[in-house]
């Protein structure tokens, strides 16, 4: 963007966003497409994310043809969705003809099936074979996530050649720049870019200059193939059938995706939310409750176990009332000290750094960094309480930090390695449920070691 | 990976570290060269990363040169770092002339800097003056990260001339897919795709088929840019000069890697921990304490707040122990919900899908989803309480939660937007830095509560 890169990005947006909203409260429709029609599609989308459904339509119907069908195709598939719901049947149908079979995917896994089925139904006879070969994968899997519109070649095909299909396939192939190289039965045997092929003499057979190649199969799960894909840095990745039979090929843009969505799940889910899959501004609020409500109560009953501790220790707390005044510092630091260990944990798990085989070596690890951290605020702990109130009290808090930092990094580390074992989102075993769980285990070590120490 | 595709990747990775780990023990070296040598230099990471430093030297050196020299090019950051105080110093001097520009610019931010000082001046003149160059924009720039091995054209070019430029660069240039286009004074204009070269009349002015650019400057945030890489699916992105002259391009891969480390960072600092850098299990116990414990304290300092809050009420407790008992569950109640709005909005900022601008709007929506969770959870404490207690003590519970949620939620949502105002990392501010705050205040609520239902 030429144009806008004097002036701070964000501040166009935003003035984008009042200008849009205004003209349309003063119902300025040709000022709208005026003010849209120079924009690339990408820059209209945080608009479009900010205008409530109807207003969505609205401005959609202003946009010139070509435009508005560049936005419909890399908005979010949640706001495809909604539109969808304020348009013609017959703008519907034609919307969903033009989008790619991958981008057709995304979309279907949106609407409710009823419209999905109607969506197929009125796809040409060839489309809709290849759309439903893709609904065919497990969802999930990055067969759901494949382009089907690739150029390949084969091993015993020259330079020459090899390049005349790519020459064939410019317009409509959604990635020409990495090519799979295939056997007489279509097996995937190695892989060619054009950037080699162009630079190789012509008459060179592939089967002499092709690279091993990374594949994925079409069953396996998407993120793992986008993690794979984005982590070699390749620009595209053939994805295989079970006999290693060419079936498609993931795109880096696809494989970005994908993570994103995948980042923005484990985010929500570490923080105790279900994924809101769709921008936030644009999520109605009672959307928000519902991914908030059910983790928010789970927690909440999980939290009664504190209160129950505690009624077991009430008489303790009446004979001591200063043991109560310590109770949300200290279960503050275990969970602050499970999170954080959860934390680094699911991050590598995310990012393959560590696995479920290396739990004795996580366990281990973090034994060692909460003893570690627990002697140090421990030892603070134990200074401050001995001269605020007495040493008696400095030392049930300083004990008590220690084995509860101990023990929250320890359940902290390894709650995401045993979620994965048992094939649950490591995430969702994350911050507060570790934080739940580790207070109310604390609690009993911190009543205890005061009984003991106290002589109560 | 045609061969290890039929059995599952992690089985494989973990079998081969198994195997190295086992062969180093018994110290059978050169059956570790045999099992390395056939794989791809990516799935040797993973090896490296569970080694030791010195095990990691060892078997660095027992890779055949090419290999060990595309290993270390992948390699994490850090773990390079590592390795180079392992090598001898012409070798290290080796490794450093054969990284790609931009990618030395990774090690040198890693390495302490007489080495680098040392490294740079092992380089010779003509990369020096180029590396330099890249170490002249501010740490955390984009400048610092981009390739300048490109190819670019001019507007008044033809395909034909293009293509040959293209040609001539086909074995160093980094990327040769996007192609930046530039009047005569080096102003980016424009760009057009090797695939549209290809497809075009050889006969056409380039700036004829050009499609309108997205750049950014040199010295704006990596992150930022590399954001609007991926969002657009760009595979490269010409970096541009205060004056929009081309001065390098950023590649997909560069952005992917600035993203995820970008990412590691914010699920770092959501679970109050600063990041680590390096992968989970080649970072010491020292260096993960070192990690948490600014923070741990930080808290802990913070939540010695709640210490004071409660001994203000200590006379409160003492009338009425029960009070006590509820103490965890609704602090923990109000930080959980603070925690989920903080992450939403956090991830909502990452992702450009909220702005410092929208924090009325998001003010709103917080104020209103805390009030309905509040409502909910509520009700519910209220009859649980006033079942198991009293119904007096049941309304207390009640008003407070509802109280609670709904400040909880708006500090939550907001807190992330005001660290961006004020330029700090808005995760710094997320989950347990609003616990902290969240627990406090919450605190005050419930007793004022308490006091005033109860007649104290």
């Amino acid at each position: 963007m030429t144009t806008t890169q004097k002036t701070p990005q964000p501040k166009t947006q935003d003035e984008l966003v009042d200008s849009i909203t205004q003209l349309y409260a003063a119902r300025d429709l040709s000022a709208i497409t005026h003010e849209l029609e120079p924009l690339h599609a990408q820059d209209i989308i945080p608009v479009f994310e900010r205008l409530n459904d109807k207003q969505r339509a609205v401005v959609y119907r202003l946009l010139p043809k070509d435009q508005a069908a560049e936005v419909f195709e890399i908005l979010d598939p949640a706001l495809q969705s909604d539109l969808l719901h304020g348009l013609q049947d017959a703008e519907v149908a034609q919307l969903f003809v033009d989008l790619d079979h991958d981008d057709r995917l995304w979309l279907l896994d949106e609407v409710p099936a009823a419209l999905a089925t109607r969506l197929l139904r009125g796809l040409p006879e060839e489309e809709r074979v290849l759309t439903s070969a893709l609904l065919g994968y497990p969802q999930g899997s990055v067969g759901r996530r494949m382009s089907l519109e690739y150029v390949s070649t084969r091993a015993s095909f020259t330079v020459a050649e090899t390049l005349e299909r790519v020459r064939g396939r410019l317009d409509d192939a959604e990635t020409v720049y990495t090519i799979p190289v295939l056997d007489d039965s279509r097996h995937v045997v190695g892989v060619v870019s054009l950037r080699e092929l162009l630079a190789a003499d012509e008459a060179t057979v592939v089967s002499e200059m092709m690279s091993q190649v990374h594949t994925a199969e079409a069953i396996e799960e998407a993120e793992q193939a986008a993690r794979r894909c984005a982590d070699r840095a390749l620009l595209a990745m053939p994805i295989v059938d079970r006999e290693n039979r060419l079936v498609g090929m993931l795109t880096i843009d696809d494989a970005i995706r994908i993570l994103e969505l995948e980042e923005s799940e484990d985010a929500a889910r570490q923080g105790g939310t279900e994924p809101l899959r769709r921008p936030y501004l644009s999520t109605p609020v009672g959307a928000l409750v519902r991914s908030r409500v059910i983790w928010l109560l789970v927690l909440a009953v999980g939290a009664t176990l504190t209160v129950q501790v505690l009624s077991v220790f009430e008489a303790t707390i009446e004979q001591v009332t200063v043991l109560a005044l310590f109770v949300p510092l200290l279960i503050g630091t275990g969970g602050n000290t499970g999170n954080q260990a959860a934390t680094t944990v699911t991050r590598a798990l995310a990012l393959g750094d560590v696995g479920s085989r290396d739990f004795w070596r996580v366990l281990t690890r973090e034994l060692r960094t909460g003893a570690m951290l627990g002697l140090l605020l421990g030892a603070l702990g134990f200074a401050i309480a001995a001269i605020a109130f007495s040493p008696e009290i400095g030392l049930v808090i300083g004990l008590t930090l220690l084995a509860v930092c101990t023990l929250a990094a320890a359940v902290g580390g390894c709650m995401p390695l045993l979620a994965r074992a048992v094939k649950v989102d490591p995430a969702v075993f994350s911050n507060p449920f570790i934080s739940t769980f580790v207070d109310a285990l604390g609690l009993i070590i911190y009543f205890l070691i005061a009984r003991s120490v106290l002589g109560l």
